[in-house]
C-alpha cells in the first residue's frame, strides 16, 4: 500500500510557507491505519521493547497502538502540568522561546528497553529533548520511529546514534 | 486481571477534593494495558464499528490502540485550531466559561458506524459535546466507551439513549 497516497498536504499550515503533512486522512481509513501500525510493528518487534513513549499528542495516536502491537507498556511524555504525579521535565526549544516536557519520575524503570514514537520528524528538537528524558529516567533508547520524515531538514543528524526509522520520507 | 490495581489514586489533583485516577500506572504496564484493550476491543468487535472517535489528549491512548485491535479507523477529535483542514466545531463547558472540540469536516462519512472512546466518564459534557460533533457530521454513533466511570457524577444519565460501557467503575 502506498501510505503517501493516504496523506493530506496542506499548503501553508500553520504558517505560510510550511507544507503541511495532515496525517488523519491516514488514520481515518481502516485499511491505510492497520497498515501503518503493522509496518511500524514488524521493525520493533521481536527487538525486547518494555515500553513505547509517545510525545503529545500525535505521538499517541500512533504510540499507543503500536505498543499494543508489539506487547509493550506506554509511556506519554506531556506538556508541563498535565501529568499528575511527580515528574521529570526537560525543556525544548519553540519558535520563539521554549516550554516543558514532562513524565512520571516512575514511568520507566532503570535499564527498560524504550522505542520512542512520533508522527513527524522535521529538526529533530522535540525528539532530542525526549530522548535526554528517557534517558535521565533510566531508560535504554533501542530506537526512535516516525511515520514521516522531513529529510531535508535533517533531524536524523541531531539524533545521530541513535537507531532511527521512518515509514515516509519527503524532503520538507 | 484487577485492572483496579494498576491505576494510581491522587488526591487533591487537579484541585482539593478531587480523588484523580491515574492511567499512566495501568498504560505502562505492558500486561494491563494489552488487558485493558483487549477487554475493550472484546465488546466493541463484530459491532461493524468504522471509525473509533477519541478525545484529545488521553482519548488517543486508548481509542488509537482500540480502533487498531478491531480494524476500525481513528479520528481525532481536538481542541480549537490544532486541526489543519476544514473543521466543524462544538462548544463544550469548563468550569468557568467554555471551548471548543473540532473534527474534520470531511473526517466521517455519511453512515459510518462510530464508537467513541475517552479515559473517563465524569459529568459527560465533554463527551455529549463530542457526540453532538459526531451527528452533526453524519456519523452513526454505536456505542460510546471509557476506561473508567465515576457512577455518582452520573454522566451515564446525560447521555442516556446511547448504549455506554465502563470498564472501571468508582464512585467518584
Amino acid at each position: 500500500m502506498d501510505l503517501k497516497e493516504k496523506i493530506r498536504i496542506i499548503e501553508d499550515f500553520p504558517i505560510e510557507g510550511i507544507s503541511f503533512k495532515d496525517i488523519t486522512t491516514l488514520l481515518q481509513d481502516k485499511e491505510a491505519f492497520k497498515y501503518a501500525v503493522d509496518s511500524m510493528a514488524e521493525y520493533f518487534r521481536d527487538k525486547g521493547i518494555d515500553v513505547v513513549v509517545g510525545p503529545e499528542a500525535r505521538g499517541f495516536i500512533l504510540g499507543a497502538p503500536l505498543a499494543y502491537a508489539i506487547g509493550a507498556g506506554f509511556v506519554p511524555v506531556r506538556k508541563k502540568g498535565k501529568l499528575p504525579y511527580d515528574t521529570m521535565s526537560m525543556s525544548y526549544d519553540l519558535e520563539y522561546g521554549s516550554d516543558d516536557l514532562e513524565i512520571h519520575a516512575d514511568a520507566i524503570k532503570k535499564g527498560q528497553r524504550v522505542a520512542i514514537i512520533d508522527d513527524l520528524l522535521a529538526t529533530g528538537g522535540t525528539i532530542e529533548s525526549v530522548i535526554k528524558l528517557i534517558e535521565s529516567a533510566g531508560g535504554e533508547i533501542d530506537s526512535v520511529g516516525f511515520l514521516i520524515e522531513l529529510t531535508e531538514l535533517k533531524g536524523r543528524d541531531r539524533i545521530s546514534g541513535y537507531d532511527v526509522v521512518s515509514l515516509l520520507q519527503y524532503k520538507v
